[in-house]
């Protein structure tokens, strides 16, 4: 565990999304009472680089010791809404691969009626990441927040589906946007991932980040391409939440970098293949409240040194 | 098109495989009498860089139009068996994505009793590029390389099902083994790729190749990984032989360096990524005919400033 921050650090980072409690099934395991959603992964993940705030929403049977841990964490709890019912649940079964899974039951709960609101300590943070909700909620989000410089917008294959014009307003006021290659596809309906990126970059980011899973990312700008490996980890136990660590980790180095050119988010990126790497070694966060920061920098060297041409 | 290759140039690296006429269909086109197979392909990558000599078996219907593109290409032929009866026939189908396929047709012709000979002329040669035929035959081929110091070898789904005490033998004599992710979990029975690479290892070679298509290649070695890119392509015309593009190209740049290790053979790939991105841009070898010396390094520089960490 890294040291405790101090907890009176201006907010650099906020992130939105969904706060739940998984049930995990793997080829070799199956695990209950998991804490999970997008703000938790993404919010741990940050955090190793910079002062990060949570808005999401709990249920009244959220255990105090979730609570906690995230204070463990040094994560910011004013955007966290307890409301009357339950926490969000989501049950998940993986097959073999370890990449491929099966929704087995999602209860939505306090989830359902979640409105996402900014406590004013956040509303001048500069970075901002939305994490996969509503477009709505995202738009609603975003208004409050003033003092964003740098706004990050992940999505999903739902959103694109049923809420496209909310989407294309989100992204007209997003910088980065970060999105798979399937959903990249399904919002553009180009097929070469290039075409994808100069069709998505004509909706308003300036920045396309193409997540590939285990294969990597790709960061498409209107100067260039980067490709950012994945680090190919040795023993995946629970991938949940991988796409979340990787985005946490490069907005959290990005917010403590303080400068987002291309150089800058190559090494954003990189962080956040590291940091994704250790999160999906065991379940939930178990990993993640065990890493040291030299540890993270050292996963840094070995990739790039992989990687090195 | 590159310059005539001399005729009287030692052979330093030859390639046994499939010799084809394609049918391929895609989204955009449909295209018959296409020249096709992994020799061709591979043999056509490999003459960039290095005197390179064709094993095979075509029908009496193969068209001396076909041979005289070899011979520009400055492909050694000696190699070559014409056999009375009709050329190996696919057809295939692509999904839009451009990456799946379906087999609409296989006819094999001569192939089905074909046994590769070695020509005096190749029995010294260095540098041998196995390719996707049996293991049986595969062997055979290898017990008449008297000069052969660095094996490569490509196999599939096939032979590990119907074949592998055969494909074992081989790969105790082989230097490098180049397949993709799906046949690497086939063989191991591993489904981690860290996993099925010490799994391989441990099978004779010194070298695995793991190929993920437009995702890149993973080269495992007992001292460590490197993470090789793919070259994002702008448009895809036609992807039916970019694998032995790639195995080629890395072969012939070898076989040109002279030297294998890890530094060698991370650039050997990076110039099959070049080569098999080229390769894909239009249907059978019509893009590497057109290719010159200087497109090849300027897509690797441009993949290597992609790639740069």
């Amino acid at each position: 565990m890294k040291s405790m921050k101090s907890q009176d650090q201006a907010i650099r980072l906020w992130i939105v999304g969904s706060i739940g409690i998984d049930t995990i099934a793997t080829r070799d395991a199956r695990r209950e009472n998991l804490l999970g959603g997008s703000v938790t992964f993404a919010c741990a993940a940050a955090s190793f680089f910079t002062k990060v705030g949570a808005v999401g929403v709990v249920g009244s049977d959220f255990p105090a010791a979730f609570l906690e841990r995230y204070r463990r964490f040094g994560i910011d709890l004013s955007g966290l809404q307890q409301a009357a019912g339950k926490t969000f649940h989501w049950e998940g079964v993986y097959d073999d691969d370890m990449i491929n899974r099966r929704t087995v039951k999602t209860e939505l709960g306090v989830f359902e009626r979640f409105t996402p609101e900014l406590p004013e300590s956040y509303r001048d943070a500069p970075y901002v990441l939305l994490g996969n909700i509503s477009p709505e909620l995202q738009l609603h989000v975003l208004e409050q927040a003033r003092g964003a410089r740098f706004v990050a917008t992940d999505t999903m294959d739902l959103w694109i589906n049923i809420a496209r014009p909310a989407l294309l307003k989100v992204l007209a006021r997003t910088n980065l946007l970060t999105l798979n290659d399937g959903e990249a596809r399904l919002l553009t309906g180009c097929f070469n991932l290039r075409a994808c990126a100069e069709a998505l970059l004509k909706m308003g980011p300036e920045y396309i980040v193409i997540k590939k899973g285990e294969h990597g990312a790709l960061l498409f700008t209107r100067d260039g391409i980067a490709i950012i490996p994945a680090y190919p980890v040795k023993a995946v136990c629970d991938p949940t939440g991988a796409g979340d660590c990787y985005a946490g980790a490069f907005m959290g180095w990005l917010a403590k970098s303080g400068r987002v050119n291309l150089s800058t988010l190559r090494q954003a990126l990189l962080h956040g293949s590291a940091v994704a790497a250790f999160g999906v070694e065991d379940f939930s966060m178990a990993r993640l409240e065990s890493l040291a920061d030299a540890e993270i920098e050292a996963r840094v060297a070995e990739l790039r040194a992989m990687a090195a041409l």
